[in-house]
């Protein structure tokens, strides 16, 4: 049902089959009145919305089944019909039952349906959340068995309820999976998302995706803010649906990729849409109301049009955690909502490439969990086998991939010469600064044993340890990071890699680089490193010559 | 000559009067070539450019001193033309001298003009740094009472030159302010810029800026990138120009908000402007190249329009630094030059307002140095003393302000019973709680000696240490910030603040709130706190009882 075509953390780029046509997913569905639709779908159509989101319940109400829904809305794109799940929410019950609602979405021929659930919102005591998902996953049953009958080749989504009880979602999820449903919608988010709860809005995406495959689509409920969007697509979301963009122009609330503006506060437009490229505030504040409605609503239609194709050249270049990143910084409580990045990095690196063409941009704390650098401290952790006595960890070096940079070999060089001096192979020789190639070729004959017992590696606050021979694998050398201002208090997945390495691989001596921004971190992981001997080496220092007045082997 | 309607940072919305008219500010004046300009000069005013650049070098070339460069280039807004300081820097010299460029700038009707200049560009020699802006100080010299002489109400832009050699940047200000010079310009950034050294540009505006007064405009040469622009006007700066649009478009190159894009790696077009809602990636790339150029071009000019309309909208909404921060993410170098922020918090002063109508949106780290909380930092170090002899130092409060909480009533209210126990006015009472009321007014008769004997506080990230005398003052209860993933070890301002508190009251004892987050910081003042009684209480534990249990007064 999903083709996919590109992928970046739980974001795809897919190909969504109806019978209809295919749509492009991520896909925002905007929400039309199938009676009082005040943007013309003509209109909505030529901005690049591919798929509609009409109400299954007032379609009945004022049409019955006579006809076709895509003749209703004069519309030959594929159309969602939503059940009257949300004029459950808000009237308590309506006078129709879900096999009604079954039979008549698959009769007008809805692209995709929903069956007629019983949405938990939010807030609701416990016992309550449960009855209502109960009775959500029997008319999900019922749905989808007279959906199957009706043989219209409509497809059914799952109605994902349970609202902030995680372990509801999780349920219903899984009983929904085992139901058969190929396509799943996640309910009840929207008083979450105008609470800005959107770390509770993460719990519960990330819940439900861990049991549906990613092969099978997930339509999120009421999303219609820029805001929420990228989030929701990284968390691996692919189709929305909203009334926002006209909600919003009632209120005069014109929509930003930060959030929404009231109009009267505007005193510049800062977009350049078709709209607001020909307008200015003051013209725009003094239109008739009707037609100040509708200028607001076309913009926030662009708006969300430029979100979704944001995300998706986002996901195309493999910078899906940096957009996300970036926009989190919108709210305060989005970018708390950063923590479920953190939480859930094995899960977000399913859909990550292994190799990027583009280097990977690092700026703040939270990126030390992107996947594709959790995959790199995981291959260190666990492929890395070291048989070498000391370790010799060094600072970040300037120059990538490490070991074939000048000031590696000079190092290198170092350690080898003061090898063979303490074992006796070779006179302490202070004049062998020119001669570094001449020893190194002379290295090259002694043996194995002996030039092998000293590893060198170096640390990194995003990379974690990065022995020299995986200097060059994909991303130790493609990473563009902030260089001043790094607090390496601020990585424990470093500490964790550099204590791991040490002990798995049995070192007995560390020499370590410092400098004064390390130093106290470093010497910090001396606690749990019994039994190793640690030294440390200023960074400002020559390493060459501390080498040398040290024991090496 | 700036007249400013609003500021934000050391960034203004003013209005800059020339002979041609006034252009609100910032402004980006596109460069128009005298000769062979690509993009017709009404499609750079229908976009909304109301001022534009162009090359008074070339133009003295190609047509002489008998027309007006309003009548050159058939437009009748503002002109500032460059003298060809820009050609020196490339073909090292130009075969005229400053005294006829200056001469014939004021011939042509300039509306404001530069100086010929020698750009010291980037990379250059102390020497040879020192020389080149010797030499332009003594053009800008003669310039400026040629220009007067003229009398032809052309504005002179001061050419600061020194480019990485901040102390010459610093030198070149101050002569030139003292020449009486009123309008600025910042030479050289254009190599800097292209290497990314956003932290060098920061330093060098910082540096002019902190010389010449925020009332004179000062002009940046050669800013046409979005990434550029929030930071360099927050910074001061008011006007910018380039060529990219055109040049870039050359290269196939489409700006986006975050950078460039190859129109060769796009997939979809993340914009909404009149020439990307009117294409699609596949038929921009079929077009020819002219017509492609064209469209790039004109689609980079919108991509300009509207990041300085986001900057002066976030300019008047007060959220300028949130912007500039956040927009700061689209690059690890353009992140790094936010170290500027944090040394310059008492510059960015000046211009920010006092009060804002919108709560402070907090984040990260870095946030603790915007200049809304250096401020009250400040008024809190020199402004509040207190003379009890006791601290109670307890936890951010969920509530605002704090001392119309009901959790402070009932820390207050503990605090003065036990007080009074203490002191023997009254006896221990273990059945007092629901009698605080009570207690209240009895507290009112006491004596102010024993009242007043505790001090009450809450630490903050933030905001550092807020006194309840001061925690409805602004911004104290004005602030979204973000709850979790806070590391109090990143907030050196509020450990100086709360340390810099206790000291210069000269408290005898403090009792401080810690959860798990928090107790580390907290305990590692005591070393800066010699002779102060520390003692600390989980947030956990009811701090009620914990008063109870302890001394007070």
């Amino acid at each position: 049902m999903l083709e996919i075509k590109h992928s970046d953390l739980a974001g795809r780029i897919g190909r969504l089959k109806t019978k209809h046509g295919i749509v492009e997913t991520p896909a925002f569905l905007p929400v039309v009145h199938p009676v009082r639709q005040e943007i013309s779908i003509d209109e909505l159509e030529r901005i690049g919305f591919d798929m509609l989101i009409t109400n299954a319940y007032i379609t009945w109400k004022e049409y019955g089944d006579a006809k076709d829904i895509h003749d209703i809305l004069n519309y030959n794109k594929p159309i969602m019909t939503d059940s009257g799940g949300y004029q459950v929410l808000v009237y308590g019950n309506i006078d129709v039952d879900h096999p009604t609602m079954a039979r008549f979405q698959a009769k007008i021929g809805s692209d995709v349906a929903v069956p007629l659930d019983k949405p938990t919102g939010s807030g609701l005591p416990r016992s309550k959340a449960e009855q209502y998902v109960e009775l959500t996953l029997k008319a999900a049953e019922d749905t989808i068995r007279i959906g199957d009958n009706e043989g219209s080749g409509t497809i059914w989504a799952a109605p994902i309820q349970g609202g902030e009880h995680l372990d509801l979602v999780e349920y219903s999820s899984k009983r929904l999976l085992e139901m058969g449903y190929e396509f799943f919608a996640l309910g009840s988010p929207t008083e979450i998302m105008e609470a800005y709860e959107f770390y509770t809005l993460a719990r519960m995406i990330v819940t439900a995706r861990r049991v549906i495959p990613l092969s099978k689509p997930m339509h999120l409920f009421g999303a219609g803010h820029p805001l929420t969007i990228p989030l929701a697509v990284a968390l691996g979301c692919d189709t929305f649906d909203s009334a926002s963009y006209i909600l919003y122009a009632k209120d005069g609330r014109y929509m930003l990729q930060n959030g929404t503006v009231s109009i009267d506060d505007l005193e510049y437009l800062p977009c350049v849409c078709p709209v607001c490229s020909s307008t200015d505030p003051r013209e725009l504040k003094e239109l008739s109301n009707d037609e100040k409605i509708a200028k607001i609503a076309l913009h926030n239609l662009y708006t969300i049009k430029r979100e979704i194709d944001g995300v998706k050249q986002a996901i195309v270049e493999g910078r899906l955690w940096e957009y996300v990143v970036q926009r989190s910084l919108a709210h305060p409580k989005l970018a708390e909502a950063n923590h479920i990045l953190k939480e859930c990095s094995e899960y977000l690196e399913q859909c990550t490439p292994i190799f990027k063409d583009r280097a990977l941009f690092i700026s703040l704390p939270i990126d030390q969990y992107r996947p594709e650098l959790t995959r790199f401290r995981r291959l260190v952790c666990t492929n890395i086998r070291s048989d070498k006595s000391m370790l010799v960890l060094l600072m970040e070096p300037e120059e990538h991939p490490f070991y074939t940079s000048s000031r590696y070999k000079v190092i290198k060089d170092a350690i080898m010469n003061k090898m063979q001096v303490d074992s006796g192979e070779k006179n302490s020789d202070d004049s062998n600064n020119g001669n570094n190639d001449n020893n190194n070729d002379n290295n090259d004959n002694e043996s194995r044993s002996s030039k092998d017992n000293v590893q060198i590696a170096y640390y990194s606050p995003f990379l974690g340890i990065v022995p020299e021979e995986v200097s060059d694998v994909y991303p130790a050398s493609h990473i563009v990071g902030i260089r001043h201002g790094v607090s390496y208090d601020d990585f424990p997945t470093m500490l964790n890699a550099i204590i791991h390495f040490i002990k798995s691989n049995g070192f007995k001596r560390v020499l370590v680089e410092v400098d004064d921004r390390s130093i106290q971190v470093m010497k910090s992981i001396r606690d749990e490193l019994q039994g190793v001997e640690m030294e440390y080496c200023w960074k400002a220092e020559d390493i060459t010559k501390y080498i040398k007045s040290t024991k090496i082997n």
